[in-house]
């Protein structure tokens, strides 16, 4: 694999300007499938670093899969995404969190407003908010499965105070959650302001965020599952000082800077 | 006024075909102005037709409101609705139910996917699915305030098996919806069959529905109200053979047929 995917300037520049930048249908079938079908494996696990839906008590989350599976402990190398997130980052990266993220049919829930880096500074201590998140839809995403919204340019005033609605990290996990921004005055002016946009495309497509970004997402009202890859870095620099109380499978400490993939996704180079 | 607003036979078709016709900022800004207030007085006032958001403990709608509000009572004979649910009907037409539904901004819940003859019938005895609702749209409907989703042609099989999940016809003023179609496979097919279709306009938009239509709506993800009114009607052929054990602010008893109204909705003809 020859990493010739890198982001343009401009698509850095509205990266840094927005907040996140959308990249359509940008991986291959091939790759997709492996994901998906890695994806299924790993909801199926039973563990403690999956979740379960509180109306139907199927899984829908998995923490840490990048720590379990060789397939998704490559994918986070892999040069459609390595190479960006230390292009956005301007730095070395390390996994600080990977998720799968299974928003079921008929069934998945409303995530609520929330800045990721409100978790990841207040929990794990991240001394700055030079961190993203990508999105792999594994799903076609659409206006009815509910895909992610993200509040253009809502990173460039930094955190919106959100009091803490319940004490120590479990309550990071369920989607009442701990810090959240749907009474929020100041995020109420930020959408009045910028507006709302949900990115919607073919399986494949990465939405790169940044952690202060407000988003959130809606019901899934269709027979569209939205399964999606929540892969998450920091930059080495902005290394966690000290150890989070979290466990290691929901907030790494793993602060080698990654090394671009050899070979493609099941099979390392000859 | 004159009632030189009816329905094409293309749309009357379209109607009959898909099961909703969608009629964008139709209606005058006055009106609409007259008719927010007036929505707002209502859901203002204690009373039993009133229902709150479990969240917020907020009123966010209020049954039989033409019954209570002389505006509303004139409204459900305007000549842009009246005329048209009769088209539609093929028939003379009353009033079965008036709501006021306000999907609050960042607040307002999913309303999870059902027909309206389900309830109609089964708790109300009406015969035939000869009734249709039209939306009002009070605010403007986008992607993200929860717009009412519909599945085209979907009202074509009848009704869709859906076992009732409580007891009694309180149950049917809450968002735990006595019968509802999340879990029915037969509802499954009918989307992957036709799609899904959620109309967005601007405020006076009318978005007319048949009795028979799947339909549902997401979360208020957005900092924009969504408010309607909802005017059921259904054909006087069709009238209630026997007494609903529902209140008459919930189900309607007065079979006369509709006369349209003369003059304007804040004042009677000279």
């Amino acid at each position: 694999m020859q990493n010739d995917n890198l982001l343009t300037p401009q698509q850095i520049e509205d990266y840094h300007r927005a907040g996140f930048v959308f990249q359509p249908g940008v991986l291959e079938a091939s790759d997709i499938e492996l994901l998906r079908r890695e994806a299924e494996r790993e909801l199926a696990q039973d563990s403690p670093r999956r979740t379960v839906e509180a109306g139907t008590g199927l899984p829908y989350r998995v923490h840490g899969s990048h720590l379990n599976s060789d397939l998704f402990s490559r994918f986070v190398r892999h040069p459609k995404i390595l190479g960006l997130a230390r292009q956005l980052l301007n730095d070395d990266v390390y996994v600080h969190q990977f998720k799968v993220n299974k928003k079921r049919a008929f069934q998945g829930e409303i995530w609520r407003w929330h800045q990721d880096f409100m978790f990841w500074h207040n929990e794990d201590q991240m001394p700055e908010p030079r961190a993203l998140t990508v999105a792999v839809f594994l799903d076609e995403v659409t206006e009815f499965n509910g895909p992610l919204i993200v509040v253009p340019e809502g990173h460039s005033e930094g955190l919106i105070p959100a009091a803490a609605k319940n004490e120590g990290w479990e309550s990071t996990l369920t989607n009442d959650l701990k810090y959240s921004l749907e009474n929020s005055e100041r995020m109420q002016a930020l959408v009045e302001q910028h507006g709302l946009v949900a990115p919607k495309g073919p399986r494949g497509s990465l939405l790169w965020f940044h952690c202060n970004i407000p988003h959130g997402s809606a019901q899934n009202m269709s027979p569209i599952d939205r399964s999606l890859l929540l892969l998450s870095y920091n930059a080495v620099s902005n290394a966690l000082p000290t150890p989070s109380p979290r466990p290691e499978w929901l907030v790494g400490r793993d602060f080698a800077p990654l090394k671009p993939l050899e070979g493609t996704l099941i099979a390392p180079a000859a």
